[in-house]
């Protein structure tokens, strides 16, 4: 089993010194100390990321990586699973909402087809992979063979290579795979030693008693799992092939050095389990929404993260991540271009 | 004494007929229904402020109120006087938060200077009314003469019909006025019948002893103002120039059919002026951000307002509302360019 250097090494850290050279700028900036917030430290981060007295996110790469679950066989989601395979379309075409988000901030956006249960036709602009019909149960059997992990790593971290190569200032991973808010849950209780209860969640539109069914074939596949915490062999008892995709591009953006900005509950579980294979990759990382999906809250928490948004989004798609990216750049714009209290003669603080 | 009709007359409402269309319309898009959140909300509510089909915010018009408090004289904040005037240059120089914020936004912006202590040299870009050398010392006198109240409602009215000239399809409105934080709290308590130390704040950088002694300063103003709750009587006793017109332009817009984007607590205690002189201005009104100055939670409460942001931002300068700008146009652009489930042949979710 071959595994990406992105994978079994840690990445570099970002460079301290711009870090805190940005932070001496914000202090003589035309405005009251800190009284930006968390724009101020969107810039600061940028500045260390990127190695660079003037951080941009002009430039952003926004992947979206699609693959069915064969947990869907045990009734788990509001929405028929060959919606997987018809979303890659809408994606393509142009309709879905990351497609219009990518149009709306000048991004890039490619689509990695990572295996679903119907294949799709081709399609300009999906990257079609197939590396298996979707995962086996989780509920009931692994959900991925070893080679199947490291090859759905693999493709994230080809995603990653294909950003540095564009030159990709901030990379967005997005995910499609219906069923895959039963399978990030439960590799969530897996790594957080969490009850299914604690993280199952409506996903698309499941009622209460949904919810409640949705825990049990949780259950049943950590009890199948066992208490083996280890990323890669969480990854292959529970899956799913977008979720190791999604890891395998976050570490390899963070190899790359490239910063990453997380979408919502799929997205972060995908970054924890980056993070609990690389610590350091923490430190690529940017939180873009608190999703409406209530076990998003337990992934956050376990990273210490503080998404800038709280809208109630729960899409995926790395939509909520598209949502907030005009905030980094609102941080940039700032930080870059304001005035200092010396340069427009404005007298600071009373001492 | 004068006021605008926008004062005496309430506003027109926004159009049912196009925000139940809309609602229809987010029903039917290609995503699970409300996955989209507060933006699906905001998209709804400018469909029927607009009153059409396909909502746009991307013309948008600035306006910075600028003006002086008498109540400076307590010693109630951490930045000299003198910094009002600077910041209008600043502003007109392009090296403030807001000036940068414009540019980047695509968005036009225009300064008004109500009336500093000092006058300020002719700048492009500045409107000089000098209505008056800044407010009287709200804990002693008046801070303003109805005829200084009444000039500049109608200061901030004008620049609504120069929005509503220009096209605007929505209107942010920003403040500048060292000691404002005093004055919009002493506002606040006199229309919500709060306590001083409920709403009195750091502003731009106290301690904890200087802001207990501003709750003091408040507690005086609030004493010799009595329990009086007119709108109008209230700004008078108070102040300020460039509260009164940042409350003059909201329902000069809300009169005008011009959503409003409110800012953070400065402007949402103009806001709240507003809405109490007329109710139905409340359905004109976007909120940004919750602001870092804590007395800001209490006064949306009063209006039921939601902030789409909370980033602990506490500049003023309407910055807070040129940063969630793009969650605006974010919400338009999703509403109008998305496919729907039939048009994209995407299933919707199980009956």
């Amino acid at each position: 089993m071959t595994l990406p250097t992105s994978w079994t090494s840690p990445p570099p850290l970002p460079d301290d010194r711009f870090r805190n050279e940005a932070l001496e700028r914000q202090a003589v900036l035309t405005k009251p100390p800190g009284s930006l917030g968390r724009l101020e430290e969107v810039a600061v981060e940028l500045a260390g990321q990127q190695g660079s007295g003037r951080p941009s996110v002009d430039q952003v790469h926004i992947a979206i990586f699609a693959g069915d679950h064969g947990v869907c066989a045990e009734g788990i989601s509001a929405f028929p699973q060959e919606v997987t395979g018809q979303m890659i379309a809408n994606f393509a075409h142009g309709g879905a909402a990351i497609s219009v988000m990518a149009r709306h901030l000048d991004a890039t956006l490619e689509v990695i087809n990572l295996g679903t249960v119907t294949p799709v036709p081709d399609l300009q602009g999906v990257n079609q992979l197939q590396i298996a019909p979707g995962t086996a149960n989780l509920a009931v059997e692994p959900a991925m063979t070893p080679h199947q992990v490291s090859a759905a790593l693999q493709a994230g971290d080809d995603v990653a290579e294909r950003a540095a190569a564009a030159g990709a200032q901030l990379f967005i991973g997005g995910d499609m795979g219906i069923g895959n808010t039963t399978t990030a849950a439960a590799l969530a209780c897996a790594l957080l030693d969490a009850s299914a209860s604690d993280l199952a969640g409506p996903g698309t539109g499941l009622d209460a008693q949904g919810v409640s069914h949705k825990a049990e074939v949780i259950g049943r596949a950590l009890t199948r799992h066992g208490d083996n915490r280890d990323p890669l062999a969480v990854l292959g008892s529970l899956g799913g092939l977008e979720i190791a995709a999604l890891t395998g591009a976050i570490l390899g953006c963070a190899a790359r050095r490239i910063p990453v900005l997380v979408d919502g509950f799929i997205v972060s579980v995908a970054a924890l389990v980056a993070v609990r294979q690389q610590p350091v990759a923490r430190q690529w990382l940017h939180f873009s929404h608190r999703s409406g999906e209530p076990g998003h809250n337990r992934v956050l928490a376990a990273m210490e993260a503080q998404p800038l948004l709280d809208l109630g989004m729960r899409l995926g798609e790395g939509s909520g991540a598209a949502v907030a990216l005009p905030l980094l750049r609102s941080a940039c714009a700032l930080h870059n271009d304001m005035a200092s209290f010396a340069g427009a003669g404005v007298s600071n603080k009373e001492a």
